[in-house]
């Protein structure tokens, strides 16, 4: 398995970004990671001079611990950098099929028209493995390094989620989908509160096994949303979280009639947030998706709860959900990250909802005439990486490069244009055109405002490289 | 040059798809475009069945006079189809190179801290080869087979984007920028309203002299802006247009701070709308980018003079602009395309700018909490075609697919996912994955939603082939 092959010990050379708060993104022109066999980060040098060879000869000089390891360097370091690997905190693998279809829905009717019919074909194992495969190559390829993925109700393709994701060395929590109520179709729910349990419980079972750690993989207990939930099968999500120690993932007040259908079906509840609060599924391992709408109420206690949230912005604009006040949340202490929320978001990659992400927030923006609710751009790149990882409980190891935490990172390469301009129309440097005078804030911006997958060449999760394109270099051998 | 050399007559045979109204888009599944030597439409035949050889077959028994024709067959009949080329409405050329730049800007400060430094440099010929070169082939790229293009102050310099455009066979109203005014920098702006009058007037001459017929290129008088020029630039415009009968673009009400500023250099006016309308500029010619913030009574008067509006929605959400009203402008009868308005607009994709449309309208019905404003997929493709065909005045050749008018298109090819999904990552069909079950109107909406210039593989240009990818399979002869 991809996921426990060995990997060498690694010196990457060439120019990197990350966070390193909210609103300072870091761009060194030059520098060294160091990276040892567990995947870990032993060295960060900075402010280098000096061509690839020169560099490489101080290392050996001055790191004789590191005179065997092996050099992956940008060597165009005008237009490649390295860059924390992207974390989605919120996706439906299943719904990969379904990603740029929505036609006129919004959530309701989108769940039933598009929703279900997809996802209840996944009590075929041959489609699950179809889809599977191939999201999980798109997701890498866009620079995702870990996933919070829901999966469908069937145990088995949720395993077969998980085994693909360590098979291809992809951080994934993987959640089944727990529904049970007459809100879901008949021809896809769980048939009672106790089936619920005992499959979520199986699942939970079968990917500790794969990985009895959880470095790779982890499972995550999945209650869709209220609604699709009966009050028993809460319950016994909330017992099978306290009982198994288990990360919990669900959705809240994305849409308005969602609202308006929890408040009919749970009437003894205060709020939205209460239903979940008085099942035990409210806590610092949960993954709160969307959190438009909450009222002041709402989000003090999902404050004093400790919980996370993924905020979906291509999702929330393309089936008309609403505006997440990021800044508001951000303001009073909230943790957010990002989530593509494929396919109520049509896109995979997280780079798109860091540009949504400030879209969304401009139009907050202008709906209350106040420029200070509007996400920068560096601020939006730290959602991307350092938020998510503490939405996933692992900014201990994950979002930057220092010493300590893990290499989950992206080699970017930009385009260069020549000295003529391109003439045949053939930009098989991808989609960001670096003319050469660009300051180094501007060609991140450039990348981040105009680049996609094509400009991901390489990445690596842990140490490995999990994905690559014909453009990346490969290593080079010291020795 | 490629826009004089001799063309054969072809058939296109394979699915196409195009806009018949507003709200309605044809979607063939197998039909057959005959396209003649001087690139325009003589059939179009529909509801075809059968396999590519057995069509040729019957094409040679049924029409003779078509024996000779070339083929150009999309085999894969269930991933391909033809689409009318896309009409960008509004986009400045010389700012390609800060395509994803704009920081934390807004309009005013935009356009002196990134874009007159930027255009000023046109001065150098050179500059102005490379980036109009690269930015054609960008365009061309992207499907855009007409644009509406603004480049610099400078005659040499437009003139040589309107050779580009020539040479390169793209369709585009070419317009040499006019500024006189001090709100434009002293180091970039003409010297008097007399020196716009005759630099305009040698550039639309030199375009003229380049294609007599406009078939190809066209000048179009281009007063930057209200508050850029003096009322004596302005008056000099508008008596150009009449003595030339030229076309004319400008900008208008795209931003809060830039109506407070034609207010207070226009005090006599009743409106930003009357500047122009004073100087004699608004008239079925006229090309107004943007429109967000008309009042009523400017609607009613942009109406009647019969201007023509481009609504750049990308642009308009990056640099805070506002959500310009386009159901309200639609119902009030008024003629809409689209424009990318690179590099206020961060792409230069029509196909972004047709989602762009789409969620610009979703943050409106959101605001206004009212379905009724959001455009259609179907809608936002009639814009970036039929509606951008009549706002640049070719909407009697281009924008469908239909007998008399001309063939500007694009072939669109989606990906097959194997029955495996990917494994490796490389995705080289692209951006859509297309699993096999789905309906044409999804495969369209797959192709809106998630692609990109990767799936234009092939563009004409009134029957000249302009641009191909890897992917283009290429002619078949038939003899």
């Amino acid at each position: 398995m991809a996921a426990s092959a060995p990997i060498s010990k690694t010196i990457y050379i060439g120019p990197f970004a990350h966070s390193t708060s909210l609103t300072t993104l870091e761009i060194q022109p030059l520098g060294a990671i160091g990276v040892d066999e567990t995947g870990t980060i032993r060295f960060v040098e900075r402010n280098l001079h000096g061509g690839p060879d020169e560099l490489i000869a101080s290392f050996k000089a001055s790191k004789s611990a590191w005179a065997d390891a092996k050099l992956v360097c940008i060597k165009s370091t005008t237009t490649g950098f390295f860059f924390p690997g992207f974390i989605d905190t919120h996706v439906h693998a299943p719904q990969h099929p379904n990603t740029g279809l929505f036609g006129k829905t919004t959530l309701l009717d989108w769940l039933q028209k598009y929703t279900f019919p997809a996802e209840s074909s996944f009590s075929d194992p041959s489609v699950a493995s179809r889809v599977y495969q191939n999201f999980v190559s798109r997701t890498l390829s866009h620079g995702t390094t870990t996933a919070a993925y829901f999966a469908t109700i069937h145990v088995p393709a949720t395993n077969t989620l998980a085994d693909i994701c360590l098979q291809r060395g992809q951080r994934a929590l993987v959640g089944r989908v727990c529904m049970d109520s007459e809100v879901s179709p008949e021809y896809y729910r769980d048939e009672s509160a106790e089936a619920s349990y005992q499959a979520s419980k199986a699942s939970i079972e079968y990917i500790r096994s794969l990985d009895p750690g959880g470095v790779i993989v982890q499972p995550i207990i999945t209650p869709r949303f209220a609604p699709s939930c009966t009050s028993a099968c809460l319950s016994a999500m909330g017992r099978l979280a306290q009982e198994s120690n288990t990360r919990v993932q669900t959705h809240i007040s994305e849409n308005k009639g969602e609202i308006d259908l929890v408040a009919s079906l749970f009437p003894d509840q205060k709020s939205y947030a209460h239903v979940y609060h008085a099942h035990q599924l409210l806590g610092p391992k949960t993954i709160l998706a969307h959190c438009v709408h909450l009222s002041g109420m709402e989000r003090r206690l999902v404050l004093e709860s400790g919980c996370k949230i993924s905020h979906c912005p291509a999702s929330n604009t393309a089936i008309t959900s609403g505006c997440a006040p990021i800044r508001l949340l951000l303001d009073e202490g909230h943790t957010v990250g990002l989530g593509t929320d494929v396919s109520g978001g049509f896109s995979p990659s997280i780079l798109e909802n860091v540009r949504q992400a400030v879209w969304v927030s401009r139009h907050l923006a202008m709906q209350v005439d106040s420029d200070a609710v509007k996400l920068s751009t560096e601020e939006a790149l730290y959602l991307a990486t350092c938020g998510g990882a503490a939405v996933v409980g692992l900014e201990d190891k994950l979002g930057g490069f220092e010493v300590g935490k893990e290499w989950d990172a992206q080699m970017i390469l930009l385009g260069n244009v020549g000295e003529e301009g391109c003439q045949d129309g053939n930009f098989g440097e991808g989609p960001v055109d670096v003319f050469g005078w660009e300051s180094w804030a501007d060609r991140v911006e450039k990348w981040v405002y105009a680049g996609d997958d094509r400009n991901t060449v390489a990445v690596w999760v842990r140490g490995r490289l999990v994905h690559r394109t014909g453009r990346y270099p490969g290593y080079e051998e010291t020795s």
